[in-house]
């Protein structure tokens, strides 16, 4: 199979891709506790919506394509609990349960747009829809490994052989339905021999670098380099990266990305350094209704999460902390938005309009 | 007292000023230890220069102003191991110790300053070098203070009334003799009611901020606010901080400056965002015979700190880490350097020799 970004794709991409964090059984779904890597490889069911829920808010599972692929799962748990003649009657009783689902983090757009696909499954089924919304959450997973493995292809097209990345956060085979966002890129330029260093930031106040990237590549043999948030820029400096390749959790009409906090200042940094930053992400997390990065909601969690590690508390009784977990990169900062679409050049408001018509 | 910065110093300076991390009781030097706070606020006794010397490595003492001052007292300790007639023997029979002590930490110019003060104090006394010794290493000590008061009123001037500022690492007094270099402008501008907002960056690995930072901060009454360090440019973008204030390890003949990793990367963000950027430091941090940063050995140390949290794994076995834990803010970032001659606005070549004539 030769891809469309011009690499063979099937051969290699399978040897980089052994991690996956959902698991439909027929009667739970079992997702790998994410709070607990690298240190246990263990999956935990959930066996009704609210569990899912519960499970989104608590970050068992995350990433934003995950917890669209996770939160489609729950609606099929929460059909297991009512009696419907067809889907409209269905999607009213159920309807309580997916505001419930929504509700459980309030950044990525890949959550309300997976339940929109749930919706409209629902909306024009027969007495048949049981069958088509289980169909519908199976294709919402399929269709983001395939859109991964293509993205990955596209992306790393864009970058030259020899060249060193850094990422952040974790945007790889956990955070998806497999193979990953910024990961799979990353993945398929390592199959493709373009990329020949890898980089990955702690990314606090929760470690998903630390923990959950660099361990993540472990498993399909790709060797990254862990370094401290704050150290990416002098590692720019040094020249042993070229592209800077991030997820996102909401890409605006103008190109705006709402990611992990961090990216934005990695963003400001490659261009001061003139590197190259790339944004990887389904289709599904470009949001055409919001117009601008100013509009996003920033998810601010517990301070907590900076004031212990593990439970145990790290900083003086009585300390405050800010915790904004995510940030905003105008699009004047990103050199490439890369979707299951294509790719979007030196992205703003009329070249995403042209790529995203909707 | 009116400092010549214009401000009244003396009474509410005091209010702001109560920790010490370094104490001479005439047999030993006690130093707090830095690694267990803010858990446990415990002295640990030197009584050798090579104790003294494997504090600094292990950074039981840390800040360079401190590390200076330790390594003044740990002279004084070797002393106590010799006979000699007079200075010179005693320089002679000293200098393994003190090669010792400024192999200790890399970067910092200060640890060798420090120790070139006591040689010269050695260089020309006669029977009496073992008080002359001490009297250098208290004068080390007791000028840092003065000199801190000093920067502080000086850096506070420059910052306009209801300012938010935000800092890194640990630059207060449990890095120098007391008050602190850029943690010193933080005080002298609470206490003259110009600063309105004190947000403090984790500082990973090492943690001095979460750990040091606010903690010391907090024993003065002063409410600071952590955050993440990949959090400082979604802080600056909101508007609440309008000067970052950071420390230094060595200022070069330009003006360029080493100091905790990350830094560069503030100075970066700092820029892009339109907000000042202020160094302090004592005069004995300018290395006039460095020409520039890139000049500047930079210590790596163990990737260990990184992968561990209190020797507890946190990264998965067989992860590899780069860990660099200093880098190089350009000259061309800074918008002024403060030390206990003066303020250098908008430092570069001609600037730095103007302040520093040598």
């Amino acid at each position: 199979m030769v891809d469309n970004a011009g690499m063979d794709t099937r051969l290699d991409f399978d040897r980089y891709d052994h991690v996956r964090p959902i698991r439909w059984t027929g009667d739970a779904l079992q997702l790998l506790d994410q709070r607990n890597l690298p240190f246990a490889v263990e999956y935990v069911a959930c066996r009704s919506s609210d569990e899912v829920a519960a499970a989104i808010h608590a970050l068992t599972v995350r990433g934003a394509p995950a917890i669209g692929i996770a939160a489609a799962w729950g609606v099929v748990l929460a059909a297991r609990t009512i009696d419907a003649l067809d889907g409209a009657e269905a999607a009213r009783k159920l309807e309580p349960a997916m505001q419930r689902l929504n509700a459980a983090r309030p950044t990525a757009v890949n959550l309300a747009w997976a339940l929109a696909r749930m919706r409209r499954a629902l909306a024009d089924a027969g007495p048949d829809w049981r069958e088509r919304i289980e169909r519908e959450a199976r294709a919402i997973e399929t269709e983001d490994l395939a859109a991964n493995r293509h993205m990955g292809a596209l992306g790393a097209n864009l970058i030259a052989p020899g060249s060193g990345v850094l990422t952040h956060c974790n945007t790889g085979s956990l955070a998806t339905a497999g193979f990953g966002t910024a990961l799979g890129v990353i993945r398929a330029g390592v199959a493709a021999e373009r990329i020949a260093r890898v980089f990955a930031g702690e990314t606090r106040p929760w470690n998903q670098g630390a923990r959950l990237t660099v361990w993540e590549l472990q498993q399909d043999g790709i060797d990254a380099t862990l370094i401290a948030d704050a150290a990416a820029s002098h590692l720019m400096q040094s020249g042993q990266v070229q592209w800077v390749v991030v997820g996102a959790d909401r890409i605006c009409a103008n190109g705006d990305t709402a990611n992990k906090i961090g990216t934005y200042q990695l963003a400001i940094a490659a261009k001061h350094h003139g590197l190259k930053f790339m944004v990887v992400a389904p289709s599904s997390t470009v949001d055409m209704d919001t117009a601008s990065g100013d509009l996003i909601e920033i998810e601010e969690r517990d301070a907590a999460e900076l004031l212990a590690f593990r439970g145990e508390r790290t900083v003086a009784e009585g300390v405050h902390a800010w915790n904004p977990v995510f940030d905003v990169t105008p699009h004047a900062l990103i050199d490439a938005i890369v979707t299951e679409k294509g790719v979007v050049e030196r992205p703003d408001a009329a070249r995403m309009r042209a790529a995203f018509p909707g």
